[in-house]
């Protein structure tokens, strides 16, 4: 492709507005530009690339007899209220009428629409399993859209859905779509987690995510530097060092006026804050909780929430301490709370002893308490605590680490969350009807150029993976409206053409500084520079990742451009 | 492909509300399936022919230069106010607004953000020619969606635009998109028509039209059948007869009570329709205008709207012609009308003498009539009349005749319609600042499909040309659970599969008749049938477009395959 064809607007500046460097990178580069917050046209450089991982989708897919197909991006509104993700998903669903008055959306996922369509088809477990998807534009009305197409309005998916008669069949999905999801990013080129998801809003019990690692990942990944262990900070747990083992003493109440917070309190009394025990309370679906946690730890939301299985979960207010709680903001604690609150105790506290905690009066505290002093019976530990790095991974091997990932893909276990809203059912082999166990299974593409651009790129510009970069060769002559150059530049244009790669050819009149900063901005894995020598048919090959270049005779280039591009990943 | 991986839901019967044969058939063999009005899921099979549509498309694309890229479907409305589109486009355009309140709508076509997208980059004439398109859902809120695909309220075009710096490279681009487009409504198998069309909307001036002949098609095609000759009807010209010589007459006023229709004034005054100049009174941007034009023929409105670079033309009415026209209502005629009525004369009457005219009075008609009894000065004549069958061809070869026909492709040379709106400039050679000389090339990707299986089914089903349908072959064994079957089915998709041939294998425990019904219902063009004869390695080719079969054994089968094909379209 001549280059002259091609719309390919660099810019020699960062664009102000850019912070993250694959959204300045793709914008300078020439590869998208915005069009509305969060909405961006492809140009065709990041198209080409987007369908190379398209391409790599659907080979993957076919494997595993994944077939493709498309649904509606309008989708109406009726299957939402249904399921009710029309509620659930509130202002981040477009929505819009039809000239007949008829709710619509814009569709974000397909569970609804997939349940629905096969319904009428899949009514056997003789027509089970099957496995369907598709790559399609969706669409989220994002509040606050950022860092180009890490987090758009409009953007690339591919979700698959999966419809079998039991949960054996859907583990051998499951299972096959993990390693197809793995197959994809390895040959993405990319660093990535595979970590234990929360399912979200898509309801499903067992899920798993696949996360890139960069630093403008939206997620903190803990990870163990000895072992496969990841999770999202929210869901990650860790061994703790066991607390001291230490002869119970007598407890005692003592004054602590005007003391608010778990620093002031240790200092005062001169204890660590991992021998205070501290009291959180929270207001879940209305009714008063209470989770117990050692001082120099942190109550995680994620976790309380998904225990007590609530949908709203929120800090109580110093009003409610005191008139739900029946207690005095900053010296709560489980003597005497009123009798409603449901008290929780962290797995921080297991083996704890003379520990400083709340006596629900003001401006004093117990100092020496044991659980006995404070409840009639041992209390159950649960893991409620956001983990720290440097503890010890959860299966025993290595210490926890935490990173930022981007979220590229999540598979998940759906189970009949949808198919018994929707009434999708199948008759079994004694004629019996059950609802279809479903998954679903999803890729973020454009978001896949954020981060392959995050982790491939220097001061200089990007620096695709082959297996994605838009043109594998860019033919740079120095001159091309030189007769011996450009005669030679065409010739090598077609050798390699023949050879099945796509090459570029710069054949614009313009300096040869600004072709080849345009080079490397856009970052074709190979450079093909025709100078001086074309007369002599000997040209230099530069690689973009290393800048290593070497001369090479015409005769030798179609070989010496096999070995670089193998020898890259 | 394993026919139990698909989701294929084919039904007995005929769904009661598919009127089209094409919709019919695509939501009896499993093909398409209806979300909403007008808005469809493609499944599988359908959505394989949609991505050899697209191959074929892109592979023609690549060969004239131009290059892919994509678009938002969700677009700010603003440009859409700028250009004028927003309020044209009325009730058929999706709109909707954001959580921020912005207005939205949803593109049904993207000359305002190709036109805003290039503004930046193109902006010498260096960079010009250049050529894009994308392939994309795209919306349009149809007032009656129907036939299936035909027409839709989300469909799949392939959109093209072209930026030029004069006319003549404009010229060159538009005749290559043109061979483009003929190339690829070729290698689809389609009888189509190229023919002059209204460029309505899209405000260009020059356009030419791909109309695929198919009884449901929404358009009326007037076509020669001596020559390449081809107009909508409501551009088309033909050579009428010229109108008999004849000495002139005296003119007379005569008595013709109550005569309002051409019909009944004929057969009072005993002339043949063809002797009487009717008139039609029209306000056209709120002025009135009157087309005069032989009593046998009507008044195309396309044409005139044309003409006059109306707006709004509607025909005017009694009232009107009373009130702003000074006359009578079925008694008009150019003379004594009011001075501010444009009369305009149609060329079917030229040389018309001692005919039949409104004199401007009730219950009375001039009869002997001639132009210089009427009109101060001789009248120019145009093209105003809806044509006839039978009629000569304006170039002079054949005689006009009439089919219906599907939209499925338009070319337009839009000029600086969008660039003077969007103020999308260019440095021409002498550094003068200049519109953009634009083009606009679009196919009706989906509605090929229609399209396609309305000149490609019999009464068993589709019968897709070789080069669309989604498998060429289908490997259909009498019991795959037989071993001897089983496994020389299995052999017979690998051989044909590693020659590059997409293969389907119905795998499915069902009764031959169903599988043989549901095959010639998909309407893959070769069928293989694998039976009793499998112990001996001989099945059963069977082509779908004739129906003939022949025995074959294992050792011939590719080759039988290749030329079976090869010699089908």
């Amino acid at each position: 492709m001549k280059q002259s064809k091609l719309y390919i607007p660099t810019l020699k500046q960062t664009p102000s507005d850019a912070e993250a460097i694959s959204h300045q990178l793709m914008l300078r580069a020439g590869y998208i530009r915005q069009v509305s917050a969060g909405v961006y046209a492809y140009l065709p450089l990041a198209w080409s690339v987007i369908q190379k991982i398209e391409g790599l989708i659907r080979k993957q897919m076919k494997d595993i007899d994944a077939a493709e197909m498309r649904m509606p991006a309008i989708l109406p509104a009726d299957l939402w209220k249904e399921s009710g993700r029309y509620a659930t998903y509130g202002d981040n669903l477009f929505k819009f009428k039809d000239r007949h008055d008829r709710d619509f959306i814009l569709g974000p996922t397909h569970e609804e629409t997939f349940t629905s369509i096969v319904k009428e088809g899949l009514n056997s477990y003789k027509k089970l399993p099957i496995a369907m998807y598709q790559i399609q534009m969706k669409y989220r009305d994002e509040d606050r859209p950022r860092n180009g197409l890490l987090r758009g309005r409009e953007f690339i998916m591919q979700d698959a859905y999966s419809f079998t008669s039991n949960k054996e069949q859907l583990d051998v999905i499951f299972n096959q779509m993990e390693q197809a999801y793995r197959n994809i990013f390895d040959a993405c080129g990319l660093n990535y987690r595979v970590i234990i998801g929360d399912a979200g809003a898509m309801g499903g019990t067992d899920s798993k995510e696949f996360s890139a690692i960069a630093d403008i990942g939206e997620d903190t990944i803990a990870y163990s530097d000895d072992s496969d262990y990841s999770a999202n900070l929210e869901m990650a747990a860790s061994k703790m060092d066991e607390n001291p083992v230490e002869d119970k003493k007598e407890m005692e109440e003592v004054n602590t006026p005007n003391v608010h917070t778990i620093d002031a309190l240790a200092q005062l009394l001169k204890v660590d804050a991992s021998r205070i025990m501290k009291a959180v309370a929270y207001i879940a679906d209305e009714k008063p909780v209470m989770v117990m946690i050692r001082g120099d730890y942190d109550v995680n939301d994620v976790k309380l929430k998904n225990y007590l299985g609530a949908d709203f979960l929120r800090e109580a207010t110093n009003e409610e301490v005191t008139d739900v709680f029946g207690s005095v903001p900053g010296f709560i604690g489980p003597k005497g709370i009123k009798e409603d609150v449901k008290v929780l105790y962290d797995s921080s506290l297991v083996g704890l002893t003379n520990f400083v905690v709340g006596p629900n009066k003001a401006d004093r505290h117990f100092v020496n308490a044991n659980f006995e002093d404070i409840t009639d019976e041992m209390p159950e530990f649960r893991d409620f605590r956001v983990i720290k790095e440097g503890e010890t991974s959860p299966d025993g091997h290595g210490k926890i680490q935490f990173t930022r990932g981007i979220e590229i893909g999540h598979i998940f276990k759906l189970g009949t969350k949808f198919s018994k809203a929707l009434g999708a059912n199948f008759l079994d082999e004694n004629g019996k009807s059950n609802p279809i166990i479903m998954g679903s299974y999803g890729i973020g593409v454009s978001r896949l150029l954020t981060a392959i651009v995050e982790q491939h790129s220097d001061e200089n510009g990007i620096v695709w993976p082959v297996s994605l970069a838009p043109y594998q060769v860019h033919v740079v002559p120095i001159k091309y409206n030189n007769d011996v150059q450009g005669k030679l530049s065409d010739e090598i244009v077609e050798l390699l053409e023949n050879e099945g790669y796509d090459v570029l050819l710069d054949d614009r009149k313009e300096r040869p500084g600004v072709k080849f900063a345009d080079s490397d901005l856009i970052g074709t894995p190979i450079r093909i520079t025709v100078g001086k020598k074309a007369a002599d048919e000997i040209v230099e090959l530069k690689l973009r990742s290393t800048g290593e270049t070497i001369e090479v005779s015409k005769d030798e280039l179609v070989n010496s451009v096999k070995i670089l591009l193998k020898n890259q990943k």
